[in-house]
């Protein structure tokens, strides 16, 4: 059986950085944007679509219509069909790459379409005046929006992610008992956060001196 | 400034064995029983009476009463006043101990009574079907009990706990943002647990390894 690591994480909270450094540590595939590219190829969708798709990017996209007294051929039903389907596909590359190889895989509910796998599952969190500078920081799109439109942004996307989450798992994103570990990064390096990460993943195979 | 370990936990998590253990790796002070005893000596309390105010160990000891319409001589009133003064007294220790030494505390809401401190605050957390296995090796008090009623027992604490936890703080017992790290004991050995805890403490001391 693979061993494979799952990152939930707020937006800001610095869950790509401390999922990049693991694998980077441990020397195994890191996948977030790949997993986009290689689900728009295997769909035929734009790019666009399935990255705003892959992790709830806009409110409305993953919930089901009510189709009493509807038609199965209106348009919204067809959306909804298809990323459905989306979901599907997203889910069964999820299990490939699994299958394939231990990886660390960032967000796309992870921890839930790979329970099989017994993942070690990991959320990353943070205080919103920590996220805001590291948004600061490290994303200069966000140049333009003052700290209360900033602070706005990185709570609707939490949104979209906690609503997605909770579409495809029934659960709700940071409740503790979906992870084996939630790690606040307000005050912590995200080098020490990492490094604490590749220590359990590395009980596994037995390495845990006394 | 003292670097102090704060301990929030589930009842049947691990979290006295993790404090235990964290605090011999790091030679400090572990602090649990011993403030019941010193908390009981300095109020001249049974050690009994002290011990169940501790942490709520009964559901009503930590609510205020509606004194509209009462007397303040009503026995209610005075035990109620008394448990306020024994809770200030204990956070009155907590900040002593703090002071004195770098330490592990568990329970008592230390993360938020010492917050000036910024200490390391951890929860600990597991399954119920771990935190009933924990219970059953490791405390032959338990033995006379079901899987059901031990199941209820553990609800009952951690339900008191959390009232405590609530009156004190006014925040939620296991709420993410109240803690660096939490940590689900279900799938990893104590000793690993303790191990990541320690390394995450020595990042104050600037000891992290690229």
């Amino acid at each position: 059986m693979r061993k494979i690591i799952t990152i939930g994480r707020e937006f800001g909270s610095g869950g790509r950085e401390v999922g990049k450094r693991v694998a980077e540590i441990l020397q195994i595939p890191y996948y977030d944007n790949e997993i986009v590219t290689e689900l728009a190829e295997r769909t035929q969708l734009a790019v666009e679509y399935v990255n705003q798709f892959s992790e709830g990017g806009s409110k409305s996209i993953y919930y089901f219509p009510i189709t009493i007294g509807r038609s199965f051929h209106e348009p919204m039903y067809q959306n909804q069909m298809q990323n459905l389907s989306l979901h599907l596909e997203q889910s069964k590359l999820l299990k490939e790459l699994a299958e394939n190889t231990d990886c660390v895989i960032v967000g796309r509910c992870a921890n839930y379409v790979l329970s099989d796998f017994n993942p070690l599952k990991i959320f990353i969190y943070a205080e919103m005046e920590s996220k805001i500078k590291r948004c600061r920081e490290n994303a200069p799109e966000h140049e333009h929006m003052s700290d209360k439109e900033l602070r706005r942004h990185i709570l609707d996307i939490d949104k979209s992610r906690a609503h997605y989450y909770k579409f495809v798992t029934g659960r709700s994103w940071d409740e503790k008992a979906n992870y084996d570990l939630m790690i606040n990064t307000t005050n912590y390096p995200i080098k020490a956060v990492a490094k604490i990460i590749t220590e359990l993943y590395r009980t596994y195979e037995g390495n845990v001196a006394d």
